[in-house]
């Protein structure tokens, strides 16, 4: 079985977490397409009535298709449930996030969030973070000199182009980049850290964020809750 | 005597902390152009040769008339001293600055930099910050939410607009909030909070970074220097 199809897995579990009248948020990503799918054929089955702001204006324009309501973050009170994949999940729910580059959109969203649930296959899980490298999205100007200031650290920062060899931009025109650290022991020091390097607009660690994990494998959905 | 004749005076003396070959920095506003005007008198006189990063493309502009050579900091080493103005500084030296929002581009010029030396007229100098509204850029994206959350923080934020009712955007097209705090106590706490809250981009507590300020009095300049 190979990961996509784990995805799906968890996806369609993480579905049924959604109840009638909720105001939702929805991250990017491969995942969150098939949670999208998902939802859409209980909003059709069930006649659920939804509400929701995404992350990205693909996953907007795939839900609004679908029949749930989009609606501005600023509009939105304080979101039920927000919904989104995950680049790496350490065993005590702390993830890495931001592979495709949204990382400060999912961040806004998942702190404006009562609740946060990710789905992701098992491949996701992981004993400690690192491995994946860490996304931070930082400021152009001056970038030298903060890569400088990473590499000094034992950070490995790579400038994240795209497939054609451009820079990649995120939504705010700012450039990511990857931190090639491989392992990550305390990810709040980390956190706290880059917190404060100006320069650095978000980081991709999403610390005390997720209360559920759903994890697809080959035999069915997993479900893990946060002790917190 | 007016504001502008004590900036004026401050950034005479100021100039005079520029050495042949220096590498410098130099910030925004109306008391650095007058620096930059007394800098280059002393180009002329005197054959300086100068490198500079400006923080504002008027600055660049103008340094680069008047003779100076400017580069992108991303190609400097160190600068050797960034000389800025400051909108309130405080007995212990710790300054609000981006009242003209550049905050963002200033910090990291001045992070940047060896030594920071700061002029400005005598009515900036306070016993304790916060009189001047603290302008933070923050990222547009749910943008009233943040708003509520500094809100709920007393912290009294007003979204800056331009003369003309727009609403202000900075060098990286996001906004600033001016917080109407009235007195900052502990600046460092509030500095740390204000890191730590994602949306935030920068905020324009600039905290044991100047090590020198110049005063501008109706009596002639006035030398502060930072114990550290």
């Amino acid at each position: 079985m190979n990961a996509d199809q784990m995805k799906q897995i968890a996806a369609e579990k993480a579905a049924t977490y959604v109840e009638d009248g909720m105001m939702l948020g929805l991250g990017t990503g491969s995942t969150v397409f098939y949670l999208v799918e998902a939802v859409a054929r209980r909003v059709q089955a069930e006649g659920l009535q939804l509400t929701a702001v995404a992350t990205s204006s693909r996953t907007a324009k795939q839900a609004s298709e679908l029949g749930i309501k989009m609606i501005d973050l600023n509009d939105a009170p304080t979101l039920d449930l927000t919904i989104d994949g995950a680049d790496e999940i350490s065993a005590d729910f702390q993830g890495i996030k931001g592979g495709g580059g949204a990382l400060l959109l999912e961040k806004i969203v998942a702190l404006n969030s009562r609740r946060n649930l990710w789905i992701v296959d098992e491949s996701k899980i992981v004993p400690q973070l690192g491995a994946f490298p860490l996304p931070i999205e930082v400021i152009p100007f001056g970038l030298a000199k903060l890569t400088q200031r990473l590499e000094a650290e034992d950070l490995h920062p790579v400038l994240r182009r795209q497939a054609n060899g451009e820079l990649f931009l995120t939504h705010n025109k700012n450039y990511i980049l990857d931190l090639h650290i491989g392992n990550i022991p305390h990810p709040h020091v980390l956190g706290e850290w880059l917190d404060h390097q100006t320069g650095v607009v978000e980081h991709g660690l999403f610390l005390d964020v997720a209360k559920t994990v759903v994890v697809g494998h080959p035999a069915g959905p997993e479900v893990l809750q946060a002790p917190r």
